[in-house]
């Protein structure tokens, strides 16, 4: 195939701050004229799909500012330093849903907005869910609600577009593909 | 249900690119504490899932800079000022591919980030393509690679990871589901 790499000529750091960085790259494209790219370095993510033994699918109802808009998401986090996913996933759902397991399967990964960042999301699912005990925090800027739905219901909710996000749109017909069977 | 809608008390313009922009935003969060949130806006996408007359997938290979890694892709584009999805998926698919279409179907939307990014990929699909007679340009900064594939090639590809991101491995799936018939 045709080599399309871009070579780094220059990187200028634009901003660090406690999600996300910011750099502008100078590179030399494939025809050897310059150009620039805006890029969002991200730590990675996690996302669970936890299933309850009624057969309910657990999302989170939380405030996304950068969209001005609530949305019903599955649980989902940032790896922090040197974790790895699967860590980041049992932490994120005992933190999020108060449900804890034994049993996270990794689905798939992938970039969420390969033009302009690097994010990458992990993807797990469990359906062995034991309620916790003492609950966890949840960072002290972070304020979430349980839903609990049905795969019927969160059909609905993308309809409505309460549920309007890459990641849970792709858990929810990753659902319906395996017809929620276990 | 709960309100957890976050209010803003000042705003800081940190960055204007070409893509994106960043700012910040000092908050305050539904328990009445202070917090910051790095936002990036970013215009919109759209996305088209293009199927030719043989049943194959047309996608797009290209070099991700924030990756450092080349994808393969399904046709994608920014919304331009003050455009429709639907004029962008069309330009795009021409632009991207070489082939048009008179039948541009609206399948759904997302956010990509919705943690710190205002990006929405509005996706398309059709599977009435025509060749173009004459070839519409790519931005000058853009290099892409076309690769017709089957649905099973796809999924082989997402195996090896050659196509890595939300948007495709959601058409991928979504494809699937409808067993790929019209």
């Amino acid at each position: 195939m045709t080599n399309f790499t871009e070579k780094t000529i220059h990187s200028e750091h634009i901003f660090e701050g406690r999600v996300i960085r910011l750099q502008v790259d100078d590179v030399t494209l494939p025809d050897g004229n310059q150009s620039k790219r805006e890029i969002v370095k991200h730590p990675g993510a996690v996302a669970i799909i936890p299933k309850t033994k009624d057969n309910k699918i657990v999302f989170v109802k939380q405030y996304r500012k950068p969209l001005e808009k609530t949305l019903i998401e599955i649980p989902a986090g940032k790896l922090e330093d040197g974790e790895s996913p699967k860590v980041t996933a049992l932490r994120e759902l005992e933190e999020e849903t108060g449900y804890t397991t034994k049993q996270l399967t990794y689905i798939t990964s992938f970039y969420t907005s390969p033009g302009f960042a690097d994010e990458i999301i992990y993807l797990y699912e469990t359906s062995d869910l034991k309620e916790l005990v003492e609950a966890q925090s949840l960072d002290e800027d972070e304020f979430v609600e349980l839903v609990e739905l049905t795969l019927e219901e969160a059909e609905e909710k993308v309809l409505t577009q309460e549920i309007h996000d890459a990641k849970t749109a792709y858990a929810i017909l990753y659902l319906r593909n395996k017809g929620m069977k276990e």
